[in-house]
């Protein structure tokens, strides 16, 4: 379903997952005309009264009205007594738009409040797609009416399509945990990152769980988990303006509330809810632009966790680095350079490299035992793992991105919307 | 003369500049079969005693022997009564290549020393080309006797073309100060940064001048023309370990020597070796790999001066903006984007963007008066300039870039070498 002429990333899984109903959840999606004819472009999702909200948004400081607006409200608070609704549209970004921009988040959330009877406090919005362009938010204003009558809970996949601005497949993940009472469910959606000029990188990521837990707990488990999902993966190191996560928690479910996130229930939540993030983060990557490789970089023996990212980041942002790969190369000494450059603490005399399971380089030197061909061969693999030792401390990360093929050229260059 | 395949790049100059002869300084170039058959790949260059000498080079962590070699013989300081040697080698970088990296440089730099009856501690060396491999430092040995033989004070230009690695150009420039009693020459060569998997980045520079001029104030005059030339160009983000600018000053200008960068000669001496290392800095980005655009990116209106070079950087170094560049689309949401993801301060609602005279965006919107027709007509220019202001402060920062094509990702993933 992505944009007429880009075929699915070759990455894509097989299909969309089976996604569990959160109960206290709803959604429903339709074609509001934004910008795209014929297909949906507008989804809205109610939560149940007695939820709680909780979100992480883009650092950027160009970043969009609704981003701006939703970060507003959720600093009153994550609890949402009334319910709470989110109202999305692809199409527009409805960034880059002046004091326009406010007022056209404004009217939606408003509109949305009206329908729903909710605090316009508790409505939250997002908007992805052409920037610079006013918000034609009359459009959906128009639409909320028919959104409201068709909210069904079931409505997951759909929604998941409607996101979707130049991605290839629709993305969703879940997991199931096993609480003192019954299950907690969480289920989640997300688009990112096929770009189409003039359209931005922008990332979408809608989580949902029917486990009780207060709001507090609910922002620390999202917190806790953006280092290693959405802040750990990168297509081509450009920042959306636009980049939005929100988890809300219905608490329907008929397990015991979540006190603390480090008994064994809430332990395992944050773990599952983690998982959950970590794998909406790599099927974003899995459809970045032209990709044709996954590629994990698993940093170790940095002096702390910040230099490992620096390093980690700059490997996977290397252009050099993503070309060798795109061209299955097994060109180590780009890493070398990736790493002299990143500006973390890095003795060139300890440095060691894997690819996969094989040392190719140990002790600022090519390992003795290197096998050109065997190295070649594995760079043949559609999902690879680069593994650098720093041979200095303890600090670790692991960071997830895509090659950089001739399709990324094509989609940013030579197409023209 | 770029490797075979690669076609001379579009943005490269008619032809190579008419050098001046810097008096003292003598060149020979032969081919010692380092890598490459059938062309030059070794470069003697000889300084007459007198001269003072002056150097930056990589910051990269994971940086070459023969660059660690040159920054300990220069720390020792930049007068050479006996004169001074520089021996360079392409085809080999002989960067991380663990203790031999340094045993290599210490034979060919002390084979040097030898012929040449120089303190080894005055031969500085550069090696490019492939990484992680032996420098067969033997062949380079081998070549010296007959390069000291055939040492020509007119060979600068045969020296630009040997030092090439995946260069489509040899580059070179050059100028002339008035001095009191003479005449001041300056004239360089470098090359960089076409690259071919598994060669480097490498941008090495060589510098020369008749100026009397005592060493401190000659590196003064070198560090203070970075920011404005080799630390202000990027093609892809990508730091070699191996760059290395040298500057040597023989002191055999008729004309008075230099006692003070602050005076007439002396401010014209450093606007002049400025404007030198600026020419040299742009044939590298117009020799990028895959380029089809040169841009200069300025931006203004920043809290400070390492803020605007942040942004500068930011926006030269997206692939989004580079692929809309090369897609010759007006797409200024993309620069909105960069400058977000900075890192600087920024408001949205004081940035404004302009391509060549034309203001795109203002106060946080589109320009009122933007003409989608006009933009588009203007990027079909070879030559570039995008400025941003904003709106801050008094920092400013100028960079030069190329655009991201197929080229580039020719170059870097579908040839193997």
């Amino acid at each position: 379903m992505g944009k007429a002429g880009l075929p699915v990333s070759p990455l894509a899984p097989a299909s969309f997952p089976d996604l569990p109903v959160i109960e206290g959840v709803e959604f429903a999606s339709g074609a509001a005309g934004v910008k795209y004819q014929g297909r949906t472009d507008v989804t809205l999702i109610r939560v149940a009264p007695g939820s709680t909200v909780a979100g992480a948004f883009t650092r950027s400081s160009t970043r969009a009205a609704c981003v701006l607006d939703n970060q507003a409200k959720l600093a009153q608070g994550g609890d949402a007594p009334e319910g709470a609704a989110i109202i999305i549209n692809s199409g527009n970004a409805n960034a880059f738009t002046g004091a326009r921009g406010q007022e056209s988040v404004d009217a939606v959330t408003g509109a949305v409040a009206s329908a729903l009877s909710l605090p316009a406090s508790r409505v939250f919005s997002s908007s992805t797609g052409v920037i610079g362009e006013p918000l034609p938010h009359d459009r959906i204003v128009a639409a909320i009416g028919g959104l409201a009558g068709a909210l069904d809970p079931a409505g997951a996949a759909e929604a998941a399509r409607a996101i979707m601005t130049t991605d290839t497949f629709p993305k969703g993940a879940s997991a199931t945990v096993a609480g003192e009472g019954g299950e907690i469910r969480i289920a989640g959606i997300a688009k990112g990152s096929g770009m189409i000029a003039p359209d931005m990188a922008t990332m979408l990521v809608y989580v949902f769980t029917d486990a009780a837990i207060p709001a507090d707990l609910l922002q620390q488990a999202l917190s806790g988990g953006l280092n290693g999902s959405f802040n750990a993966i990168t297509v081509d190191s450009d920042t959306s303006t636009s980049d939005a996560l929100i988890l809300a928690a219905t608490g329907r479910s008929t397990a015991a509330p979540i006190t603390s996130l480090q008994d064994g229930v809430g332990a395992a939540f944050v773990t599952a809810l983690h998982g959950v993030m970590r794998e909406l983060a790599h099927l974003v990557v899995r459809d970045g632009e032209g990709a044709t490789k996954f590629v994990e970089i698993a940093v170790t023996g940095a002096d702390s966790d910040a230099d490992a990212r620096l390093v980690a980041m700059s490997i996977a942002n290397s252009p050099l680095v993503k070309t060798a790969i795109a061209g299955e190369d097994a060109n180590w000494g780009r890493i070398v350079a990736a790493v002299g450059k990143s500006g973390a603490n890095a003795d060139r005399d300890r440095l060691s490299i894997a690819f996969g399971d094989m040392v190719v380089a140990r002790d600022g030197w090519r390992d003795p035992d290197y096998d050109e061909a065997e190295a070649s061969a594995y760079m043949k693999n559609q999902d690879l793992r680069i593994a650098v030792d720093l041979g200095l401390g303890q600090g670790a990360q692991t960071v997830w991105t895509c090659d950089l093929t001739h399709g990324y050229i094509d989609i940013n260059a030579d197409y023209r919307s």
